[in-house]
């Protein structure tokens, strides 16, 4: 969906270089650069993206390492399909890594301080849905009932995520993307998450409470600390059920890379500043 | 708003009478005739009715004593404006049976077997938000945040509403208001209601059961038989905590009335035929 929607671009845009695209269209919520795209029609084969309900383009750039977004509103496609059928034979990592993905968008949407009311309400029943169905739906993958609860939360984590956006994970995820391609979006996500609760807890600690509340079937016996703790150790529980529990390994010099992956992360978000970034980045590799 | 629909829906289709119009624009889901409509812009004063998210359009023929809708999705407001400073100065009574109007949405868009999980849930957010928010405005008319929270109920109520669609409080009410047009569209669900829910309660008691847990503080302290005398009771506690507890009077021939109303009352929805409708509408005049 999302390389369809970039050529959809380009095709009513050659006048741009990918560069200047990349550059003017860096903005989920600015539509000051007016443009146009090729009509798309997107049809969901995972839960997922929310692509299809999104002003977002996802582009990896292979050649500087780099995982990239296209935002503008004339990229949200004219007409999408959500068939839980087409889900039914999705393999079980590919379920596991597209549908911690979906719950990141419900995640951080919620957090963001740009959420509203309205996406606020739709992210916690996303959450909900995900926390609920997703490891039901792992063993027993043909169950269309799940499978479309799962492409109904997908769908509603991308409505959020289009109107209050992301948080620190995901271009901490992106930027770890960036040099290893071969790991599947879900899988850095996964890496980021628990660190990242950690540091969220003290910016947003009624959130995050709600979040854990949620969760409540993860959280781990013993009593932790504090509530960064708690919230850390209940998700990595939530991940071991759905099998995205795995440490980051790497042959190379790690320190090194940690350093380079560092100096991607130079800007700031609402609640999480660049340092504070790159901190969730080290703990997290 | 609503007179500013049928006008500009008439303006492009001036080949219909008004009869036609009624006849053709019957259908809330259905486009089956073509029909332009000028793009209308509304502005909500009240919290309220709903009809700037809406593609109906409720007209009153005094002539004939009918309060008719015209359905259409070319009736659907180009742009709306909802700004509670423009509620701060709406009278207690206004506010109550307005605020009671969206309430109805919400729950007749709740318990229609057209809802889904998408209208369910914010069907349900705003019922809490006006059981929890329309008693404390009439408290405290001025108060912006809570007129802001109705707002938005209002506006929630309605989207619920254009999707799922009414239940039979809607077109009884407006059979009475025919009548009596100077009754409030609200005044006559109110009579209308505790009935309702009585009936309702068998034939979806998880949904009934549902609304009564939001309705916790207004349930009565006696200890009441069935599941339907529990919803009407409760309810109608929560109508007096609004001041729309009031009974229908008329100095003339009841019986001949009812029955002149009841003959209006010859069609079947999905959860209520025509005969339980009669059997509401007389049980609450």
């Amino acid at each position: 969906m999302d390389t369809a929607k970039a050529v959809a671009l380009r095709a009513k845009n050659e006048h741009f270089s990918w560069k200047d695209c990349f550059e003017k269209f860096a903005n989920p919520f600015s539509d000051e650069i007016r443009a146009e795209a090729l009509p798309v029609l997107a049809v969901t084969t995972t839960s997922g993206t929310g692509s299809h309900v999104t002003q977002a383009s996802v582009i990896s750039d292979s050649i500087n390492k780099e995982k990239l977004t296209l935002f503008h509103s004339c990229l949200f496609p004219k007409e999408s399909f959500v068939d839980p059928d087409f889900m039914r034979t999705v393999p079980q990592t590919t379920t596991a890594v597209t549908g911690f993905d979906a719950m990141c968008h419900a995640m951080e949407s919620y957090f963001n301080p740009r959420a509203n009311m309205l996406t606020e309400t739709l992210s916690l029943q996303a959450i909900s849905i995900i926390v609920e169905t997703l490891p039901l739906v792992l063993e027993d993958p043909e169950n269309i009932e799940l499978r479309e609860k799962l492409a109904y939360a997908d769908t509603l984590a991308g409505i959020c995520l289009s109107n209050a956006g992301a948080e620190a994970p995901h271009p901490i995820a992106e930027t770890i993307n960036g040099y290893f391609p071969k790991m599947a979006h879900g899988e850095t996500l996964a890496l980021v998450y628990p660190n990242y609760l950690s540091h969220a807890s003290t910016a947003i600690p009624n959130k995050i409470e709600t979040l854990i509340q949620i969760l409540k079937n993860y959280r781990p016996s013993k009593d932790t600390g504090s509530l960064g703790e708690l919230a850390s150790e209940t998700m990595k529980d939530f991940l071991r059920a759905i099998g995205l529990d795995k440490p980051f390994t790497f042959a190379g010099d790690k320190d090194a890379l940690v350093q380079e992956l560092k100096e991607k992360l130079f800007f700031n978000l609402p609640l999480t500043d660049s340092k504070q970034m790159q901190e969730i980045l080290a703990k997290s590799l």
